[in-house]
């Protein structure tokens, strides 16, 4: 059994790399076509993939009912659980389909010698193996992405939601079957030990992108010698300098806070400058208690609110003295771990150390002390009295998001389109008799390496 | 003695981490200085460091004359081994030094909303773990890209050249010292369980960079969750088309093959459309044979040569069926692997299953030809009409290499220092109330995304 399940995995992985290669001498046209097609099939079939759901979420209903899934799982897998979560399915892909093409753009361009022209071009990566949680819509989006920009994938979904994607990978399949694209671009696979396989086959599959839970994360970082793509923690931190305006304070601070707590740009952290203790802190804590925010303080900033008169409310309820963990935990709820430190130096270093280099802000008024911290603080994002929140592709202005990185090869931060491209160089030798490096050199033929303007490969 | 030993790693990993954080808040200027003190460091300490190179050749000469090692790696490890070898190490730091700044450069940079700037700018990776093999010379070089692109870096050299390296390695950080920079940006490490121990530490080594055989640079993929940069094989391959000119086939072959058949862009498989076989196979044979090549032949090609006449000279002791394995074999001698094949397309899956994705190049007269083999070849690099040699940083126009990666993330090809950066998102808010993403969205602002034209960022 084993070995007829890897055999099977082989051929997956195989006739992907030869699906994607094959692809490369087809017109990037072709996706747009095919990114259609995908809407059209996907309207056609809506019937059949909401009762594929449905089988879904009997399964999952009866796994809540027995304890043993959260409700919010469920609601995650439901394709109907707002009234326009499919029309915005739909849309999503019409979207992507409207960005611009990552790939065939060139990026650098010399001119070595007479009729020697070396252009750098963007190209797909290759095959992708993406390995995602609960929302079945997910295959659908990632779908679009690797085929907007060249790409094969191989999709594997969460267990509980087997039946959705099934049939929407299967729905997507018939769409690209349909076009001049191969159909088997996109394949999806079921099992962990599927996913294992894969995670050997480096001769086939070129990146690997979880998208899930930091375990998840880093046990296939630790599996395979593929290159991985995927964010682990998202613990951001906010910094109240010294310098702080209060009111800043108190806008950034909520909103990197209460915005969207199960974010993994939400702040988990407050670091405070001990000068801001007695004055701007209070108001802050007010207004986090208020927004039922809980508290985790170390003892100085515990103490600046024993003190007050009179006492904030929930005080007892809602404020207590972090435990050991509690600056080294993503808490992803209303829950906040307040710092005092001495220095922008001494915030740098803790977040350095304890944070999961994803996005980190600054309140400040004082312009080296912004600079000093966007320097200092080693993450995808820094930013200046601004909400940790924005950390994210759309707002970047990528159009769609691929996923956040808190890597720092290949891409880093929120990641769009441009993640899954890598390039190529091509270059064409015009004349007579061909290039070759034995005329240059000592004595010989110089480089030019005069820059050519040129957005395009002219000869592709 | 384990524990101690993996301790002191441990802290060498920590202390590089802490430098490099360190670094991140001196301006990037520091960096020239640095490399300036290192060429008169090294220039100040030349006998010494002969003269430990020199106990590495004595060692050396031993295990070569117990038939241990070979005379060229022994020649390797020579600092004198050319009467300019030793400038030419002192030129490449000033060559460096005097390349453009690769951080601190903006390639994306949008106005979110009045008041709210995002940059994408590019800055140093972290700590390199660079592991090279034999060439003392190549410390000082990695450190000084490392220096420039602001990285830490933590060097291991091969243990024949344990001396050189040691001490060339000490210089440096003398050279440091007397600069703003720290001096432990550049550490060195001795031996295969001090990597061992770093491959583990990715909390503070972020990128692995081996400089050497590919059974190390595998071994060293399967033994770390860091991302690792480093080619593996040079398999690359020249494709004689059916449009083939004979002069370019022949000036692009030879050269391709007997240039520096050492080189991991070197050819080592030459593929041949059937109805160039009785015309242009023949003299291109007779060059290459001339030229001391042996040939590995399939049958079709064998054949055209065996039925030739006058026969080539040396046919029968410089020609023989290709063995099994001789299409995936780096020869990195002058043997050429030759193959027959009907089609461009036949040949595009052949390389694609059996190159190592570095260099290929076709001979052609076609630009239909040339078009589909540039897009079809899922190699680095694809040529048209040009020697597969070309692939190199130096000839590329980068000013420096920092090796060649067949891998697709991240860097692909030819490195250059831009290999050794990543980048970071920076933002600031400038105003009354600071940023926050509550007030965006149904019913609120609407994101600008506006480009900027900047270069660099204004606050930083």
């Amino acid at each position: 059994m084993a070995s007829s399940s890897d055999t099977s995995i082989t051929l997956i992985a195989k006739s992907a790399k030869a699906a994607f290669e094959q692809s490369q001498l087809i017109p990037s046209t072709a996706r747009i076509d095919a990114l259609a097609q995908i809407t059209i099939q996907l309207e056609a079939n809506k019937h059949d993939i909401l009762a594929a759901n449905r089988l879904d979420l009997d399964a999952a209903q009866a796994e809540v009912d027995a304890g043993r899934m959260s409700s919010s799982l469920l609601k995650r897998l439901d394709l109907t659980s707002s009234p326009d979560k499919w029309d915005a399915m739909i849309q999503g892909v019409k979207d992507v389909a409207a960005l611009p093409d990552p790939t065939g753009v060139v990026n650098y361009a010399k001119q070595l010698d007479d009729g020697l022209d070396l252009y750098r071009v963007s190209c797909p990566i290759g095959v992708l193996l993406v390995i995602f949680e609960a929302r079945p819509e997910v295959v659908v989006n990632i779908a679009a992405l690797a085929i907007k920009s060249g790409n094969a994938a191989i999709l594997k979904g969460g267990k509980e939601s087997t039946h959705s994607v099934t049939l929407l990978s299967r729905v997507i399949s018939t769409a690209l079957s349909s076009t001049t694209l191969p159909s088997i671009l996109i394949q999806s696979i079921r099992t962990r030990a599927d996913v294992s396989a894969l995670l050997t086959l480096d001769q086939y599959i070129d990146l690997v992108i979880p998208r899930g839970s930091n375990s998840l994360v880093r046990n296939i970082q630790n599996s395979t010698r593929i290159p991985v793509m995927g964010h682990a923690d998202g613990l951001c931190s906010v910094y109240l300098d010294e310098s702080a305006n209060l009111e800043k304070a108190l806008r950034v601070i909520l909103d990197s806070k209460t915005n969207y707590p199960a974010a993994c740009n939400s702040a988990e952290t407050l670091i405070i400058h001990t000068s801001v203790l007695q004055n701007i802190w209070p108001k802050v804590a007010t207004a986090l208690l208020d927004a039922s925010v809980e508290l985790l303080c170390d003892a100085p900033s515990l103490s600046a609110l024993q003190t007050l008169s009179p006492a904030p409310s929930n005080l007892n309820t809602r404020v207590r003295l972090a435990p050991q963990d509690a600056y080294d935990t993503e808490h992803l709820t209303l829950t906040l771990s307040v710092l005092t430190v001495t220095s922008l130096q001494s915030a740098i270093v803790h977040i350095n150390e304890h944070g999961s280099h994803h996005t980190e802000t600054i309140v400040t008024e004082s312009s080296d002390a912004a600079s000093a911290f966007c320097r200092g603080v080693d993450s995808a994002g820094a930013f200046v009295n601004a909400s940790t929140r924005f950390a994210d592709g759309f707002r970047y202005g990528f159009g769609t998001e691929v996923g956040i990185s808190t890597g720092r090869i290949h891409a880093r931060g929120p990641v769009g389109l441009e993640g899954l491209v890598s390039y190529k160089y091509v270059m064409k030798s015009v004349g007579d008799g061909g290039h070759i490096v034995g005329e240059f050199g000592t004595g010989g033929k110089k480089y030019k390496h005069t820059n050519i303007g040129a957005t395009s490969v002219p000869f592709l």
